[in-house]
């Protein structure tokens, strides 16, 4: 019996969507294993004669609940009606917008789904350069010193332990001395966490959105910095806090000086004036309950006016290739919509990330964001790799789960990451075991959506929660995993060469009585790869199903031919090993 | 067993939205009767210890397939992180962002789903006139010849038969003349099919979007209508073609005769040049294969300026009420977005309602429409109360599943409708019997969202599919039907005397084996009102269970005390009868 209560679509979301300007994406989801084929019968409704169609559904994924089916329509006069004929041996069900049925609809245009019309600025198309970006997280304060005479008077020795407050003298200068660095290693984008004039070291308390830090820098040597990473072939995003000022921001220190008779007191929202704090409560609503970071009343036309002439400002006068948004999801549709016009029409390629930790999709809706930070990947990467409190086919459903949840551009644009100034670093979380750093890495690397490291898990920099995840960074090459960091460039090169390891294709071979091997398909119309991990310290020998007429794998790294036969390519791996094939 | 499968919940859309600029709805799905409990347990996930609570979810609706709940939550901080715990007599079941779990979660801020903020920019308010409106709409050509001066040469004599392409001189003074009709009917709000400046009847082929039609009057006719109406508590809407225009419309005139060359090139969507039409398909995009009916660009900023300064203009000289929009669902969403500023900014007050017959939630987030013409109720109404088709269970569950798919302002809001000059007329649906007119009509005033009534239904006008429907509005008192017209006054100011028939709280009563009895109680803080009809040609007894302490029913049209005993609540109904009980 084919479970109704399993199959879900709904038009708009991740359900049915134009992917690029002539391809709508239609899915469906039904229980997994419940359905043996999905057909999307489709036409324009205002022609249906000479226009309709029947076209099967591909299998995009499959977690632990459901699956989910996908087609790729290009619709000749840009509009669809449509419904799904859903089907098993024995059985089939006609599921259209106004409900289930046993036979196909007779009236066609009454109670089709409908795609009305593909509106080509409704596309949510992203830049060209960010399926190709590989992100380097810099946290400025702790990346490199290039400038004593700029650091902060209390600033300590380079290497010293990060306290909340404490300042070690990173600056601009340091980041453009190490250019060449970050060339090797193979990145060409940067994503540096604030720069603004702040008085914390991680500057999110920002007084000046329209200055460079002075411990930083100026505004000119952030040009001078932008232009060098240009010219290199490496991207530039900067973070923008428009959630909430510092509290040195000079609107802010005039409402605390004039009370409500401040011309600025309605940038922010005051609960109740004098703007206190009450048993550690603010009087005025803040960033968390944190009286030094109060929240902008984007509501207000000025306040709207003045950020967003922040977030093209940086575009127009430094060059900077988009923005990278803090606590993005407690600022205002409307203001982001706005923001996303500003920023687009300043830079047409600029790439704007959210900072999201949850389902992010209200934001990804083409008029906001291009991308937000993936957290979930993150907790599902920690799970899998580092901790290792779930197994391949649990790590390997949630993944699909997410694909599905998604529309295609989105997932192919996700910024990705196994840690950040905000996380315990991954390493840490595997107890100092490179190995497992290693997996998480090469799986990032060989996923689509937009891989970013931070800062010093090349070389092995370890740290616990924020101030310790933010350490200087260490430069001296004895003290640095130079092993691990021929890894990183490895992996970063594998992804560079195999556009397919960028690409959308991907299916999760299922591999029972193996809860630590993972292996994955990816592929497009030019080549095809197979990534096999073992994440588990006991070595690991196996066999996957090949065709007979795939007997051509070649390992990527050794170059050696893999053994076939039988319709099975046999391999062993030791522990925390892995192995990247390729079909030729 | 909790049935997993049948649970949903999303963040956003329908399932957890601001209602007003205090209180967030939440809302989840589970299996029709699979659960007897849900508790949403909620706090802030900046000070989880000092704010979290658990709240009992109310039974919003029930469809055939799903339970739906809701939760109104009122956060202090605007933040909200959350949970499900769904209860049966043996089970619980969490259900967090991250999935299912048999305990509560250890770590509160890990997983959780999340509001992250109540903005209230982002809040969709209605007008506040809204819900108290109702409609009239007229279709200006065929309502009333006031002044036969104007009348096209062609015009036939009043009440001919109605064609495609005739006239019989319907004009604003016409209008003008019967407004104390329509104030004797008890509308408070018109919507008028297209006014501006067409060659057809219909005036869906605009020619001048800055001109009265001639033949229905001046700009300052019409200035002058609207002020009469205003005075008489009389909002008005227009009707907005802004998909596409008609063949005599300047700019496509001069690409018609100068093709590429044309200033306007970009103002349409040309596929191939030179416009024409090729085996009866245009090779421009057009209103369905409509030649005389081109599709605007609305990516070129020209034509968006152009449709916006058309937006506000009959708004700020003529000032309207707002808007009723053609074909609203092939134009971009990002024009409606810049559309709903430009007319909230000429008149905050005013009322955006789309034309869209399928599922409608992309347009109604509350940057585009706030409402559209709810064809879906039109339809689930035609089967159960004319055709027949229908049960009441089957009516009760459609109507149900309609509520929980959308806000609760959204429902509210929705611009309900038994026909329109785009359908039959629903007295011709059912076979002229105007019993069944009555109870749909009763339906409709007695249910929340903003009631529109098609010129003539009131004094039992028939009409087919266009142009039948369209026919000219009778006016001599003998031909029309004055019971109905009583019944339809009476109807109008039952909605205006009670208003919970406007709120929208309503519980469908189950009654086994009565199909054609409908039962459904409407309250608010105030009142308690009881709606029963019989929608079948055999009389029915029946009894409803009422509590003892509900004795108290009076039947609102007659005064006389309804007879409880036993718990139950005795009646009998004649064919095709109904009762309105209102508790004292």
């Amino acid at each position: 019996m084919i479970q109704k209560d399993s199959v879900y679509h709904r038009m708009g979301q991740n359900w049915s969507y134009a992917y690029d300007e002539a391809t709508l994406h239609i899915r469906l989801r039904t229980g997994r294993g419940n359905v043996a084929r999905v057909d999307l019968v489709h036409g324009d409704k205002y022609g249906w004669d000479h226009t309709h169609g029947v076209q099967p559904m591909e299998l995009l994924a499959s977690d632990a609940q459901y699956d989910y089916w996908q087609a790729a329509v290009q619709p000749k006069y840009r509009r669809l009606a449509y419904y799904f004929a859903l089907h098993n041996e024995d059985e089939a069900l006609y599921y259209l917008e106004k409900g289930f049925f046993d036979a196909p609809p007779a009236i066609i245009y009454e109670g089709l789904f409908d795609f009305p019309f593909l509106n080509r600025e409704d596309v949510h198309l992203m830049p060209e350069w960010v399926k190709d970006a590989v992100f380097y997280q810099i946290f400025p304060e702790r990346f490199a010193n290039g400038d004593p005479s700029l650091s902060p008077e209390n600033a300590e020795p380079w290497g010293g332990v990060p306290t909340p407050r404490n300042f070690f003298g990173g600056d601009l200068q340091g980041v453009l001395e190490h250019l060449d660095y970050l060339n090797a290693l193979g990145i060409n984008a940067i994503y540096f966490t604030p720069v603004f004039e702040a008085t914390t070291n991680h500057k999110y308390d920002t007084r000046d959105y329209f200055k460079v830090d002075p411990h930083f820098g100026t505004n000119a040597s952030l040009k001078k910095l932008v232009d060098a990473c240009h010219e290199r072939g490496i991207r530039v995003l900067l973070d923008g806090v428009f959630n909430h000022c510092g509290y040195t921001f000079p609107p802010y220190v005039d409402v605390m000086e004039n009370g409500q008779a401040s011309k600025y007191a309605n940038w922010f929202h005051v609960r109740d004036w004098p703007p206190r704090v009450e048993d550690g409560i603010p009087t005025y609503d803040t960033f968390a309950f944190e009286p030094i970071m109060p929240k902008f009343n984007t509501e207000n036309p000025e306040v709207r006016e003045y950020l967003l002439s922040v977030g093209r400002y940086w575009i127009q006068e430094v060059g900077i290739d988009g923005w990278r948004l803090d606590v993005a999801n407690e600022v205002s549709h409307s203001f982001w919509r706005e923001f996303r016009k500003a920023v687009k029409e300043s830079n047409p390629d600029a790439f704007i990330v959210g900072e999201i930790m949850h389902d992010a999709l209200p934001w990804l809706t083409g008029d906001q964001f291009d991308a937000v930070m993936n957290y979930p990947l993150l907790n599902l990467a920690l799970n899998f790799f580092a901790r290792g409190t779930t197994d391949s086919k649990q790590f390997s459903e949630a993944i699909s789960g997410m694909l599905a949840r998604y529309p295609q551009q989105i997932t192919e644009s996700a910024f990705n990451l196994l840690d950040s100034h905000d996380t315990e670093r991954f390493l840490t979380h595997c107890g100092g075991d490179v190995r497992r750093l290693r997996l998480a890495l090469l799986y990032l690397m060989t996923f689509q959506g937009t891989p970013c490291i931070y800062y010093g898990d090349e070389i092995g920099m370890e740290g616990a929660y924020d101030p310790d995840n933010r350490r200087c960074m260490e430069w001296n090459p004895d003290r640095q995993d130079q092993e691990l960091l021929a890894f990183y460039r490895w992996a970063i090169s594998l992804r560079k060469a195999y556009p397919a390891l960028r690409g959308s294709r991907i299916r999760f071979r299922e591999l029972p009585g193996e809860p630590a091997l993972l292996a994955y398909d990816r592929w497009d119309e030019q080549e095809h790869l197979l990534i096999v991990m073992n994440s588990s310290a006991a070595p690991v020998k196996g066999a996957l199903p090949a065709a007979e007429d795939a007997s051509d794998w070649v390992d990527v790294q050794s170059g050696e031919r893999c053994s076939v036969s039988g319709g099975k390519l046999s391999f062993s791996l030791p522990a925390f090993g892995f192995m990247v094939l390729r079909r030729e």
